[in-house]
């Protein structure tokens, strides 16, 4: 029987992409909001959720860290990494120089605005509430008219595709990770994701935590900070270590790190991405 | 003669009001990008320019940071620290049984979300470019509708208020930075911002930076990643540390930081906000 894997809908989306890279023979269930694609997994309505959690141009996906650090007692159970690209689509048989508006959410029409000056200096830009919903607008609006949105909306919808790879920056990819209520066997090749705080609002603390991996040479892949929602100036730090868990050394500096601080969390330990 | 003072319009907007927070007796120049903000203080045509930097419920705002980072010489000479509301703003007369539609910036709609949710379930939520924009588009709708903008909107646009403080997260405030091309001179209660990155990809070579703050006892207020936009995985951390640059321990710490690493950028000195 095929996984089910929720994704932040609706289908079309880079989210899609993203399951279809990592298992294509998923069944593919679509929701809202991150935080039911969570609700799903820990339901049991889905096996598996996945979520973007770090862009190689914007940086982290605080909604994703921000519910991993507050809501969701779900594992990471493993990672992927996929070429995010921009396309421009337009109603079959739509030629460039007819169009008038161009729809898009925000963000995507900021990623492509070099291209959109160049290329279309006169059209009007149109917010929508996200990629997909500016596909529909653009269907169904009479005067001729184009969106921003990922090549698999072009598929779902049946739409011409004008010009692909139009977001200003070329290498630009997201960081995606699998959600399950278990994290993953150790494989040899692991990375671990936790978050602290303390309960003293010196940051300085964090530094103590740090020599804990500096004394038995374990690499730091990553470290993030998110506000704790509570006071300006308090935050909550999130680390990438490499090792499983379950490897003695980390399992050593897990207990020794949790004694330092307050909130203490591990996301989960899971293969670091091979591409494929 | 008042000062100039460059900020990301139009008016009515949060940064505005910052400005006013800042200085209320300051000309204020509204400039349609945080890189316009910048250029017209490089330029002379404002004196300082104000940007949000950092909210205690999203985080940082990584246009100020990457802007800081690669393309500004400009230098943060002050901070300051704005109570951050959302209000609900009409056409003068309209009730709330009246509402069919609630325009804004899709953020701030999430960030109202619990509220429209309970007060306004039939409404229909329509996306605008700006929380500005939102009221325009609100004053020029033939249906009953409303803007969910800042006060400041309200005041400059002559619309009713119909609710205010209607974020779900009570305690917002906003963290803006003041740019000007030199720095503010040492007051005794300072604090210094920076950012550095490593030619190598190991990101434990920070642990060597920290343990410079930890050798002369200097508190690290701070800490933040973001990519280098070359490729996920490398990044360049920012920190805000207690004292000012010219101070001697300052100074040889910062001497030292920068020996240990590639990129290294000081973005100025500037005293620690003070509630008026």
């Amino acid at each position: 029987m095929p996984a089910k894997i929720a994704y932040l809908g609706p289908a079309g989306t880079f989210s899609e992409e993203a399951v279809l890279l990592y298992d294509n023979t998923a069944q593919r269930i679509p929701f809202p909001s991150f935080s039911a694609v969570a609700a799903a997994v820990e339901s049991g309505m889905a096996d598996e959720g996945i979520v973007a959690i770090e862009n190689s141009i914007e940086g982290s996906v605080t909604d994703t860290l921000d519910m991993l650090i507050h809501d969701s007692p779900l594992r990471i159970k493993n990672e992927l990494i996929l070429p995010i690209s921009q396309y421009l689509l337009v109603k079959k048989g739509t030629s460039s120089s007819e169009i008038k508006i161009i729809f898009s959410h925000p963000q995507a029409l900021a990623q492509c605005r070099r291209f959109l000056e160049r290329c279309f200096p006169k059209a009007q830009m149109v917010a929508a509430l996200s990629t997909v919903a500016a596909v529909e607008e653009m269907l169904s609006c009479t005067s001729p008219s184009a969106a921003i949105a990922p090549g698999r909306a072009a598929v779902i919808y049946g739409t011409d595709i004008l010009a692909s790879g139009i977001q200003d920056q070329k290498s630009n990819v997201t960081r995606f990770v699998v959600l399950s209520v278990k994290d993953h066997a150790p494989t040899g090749h692991d990375k671990t994701s936790l978050c602290f705080s303390f309960s003293d609002d010196r940051a300085g603390l964090l530094f103590g935590v740090l020599t804990e991996l500096a004394k038995y040479n374990v690499n730091l892949c990553k470290i993030e900070s998110r506000p704790t929602k509570e006071n300006l100036g308090r935050y909550i730090f999130l680390l990438d270590i490499d090792g499983h868990r379950e490897d003695a050394i980390i399992a050593e500096i897990l207990t020794r790190i949790e004694a330092q601080t307050s909130l203490f969390k591990v996301f989960g330990s899971y293969p670091r991405y091979q591409q494929k």
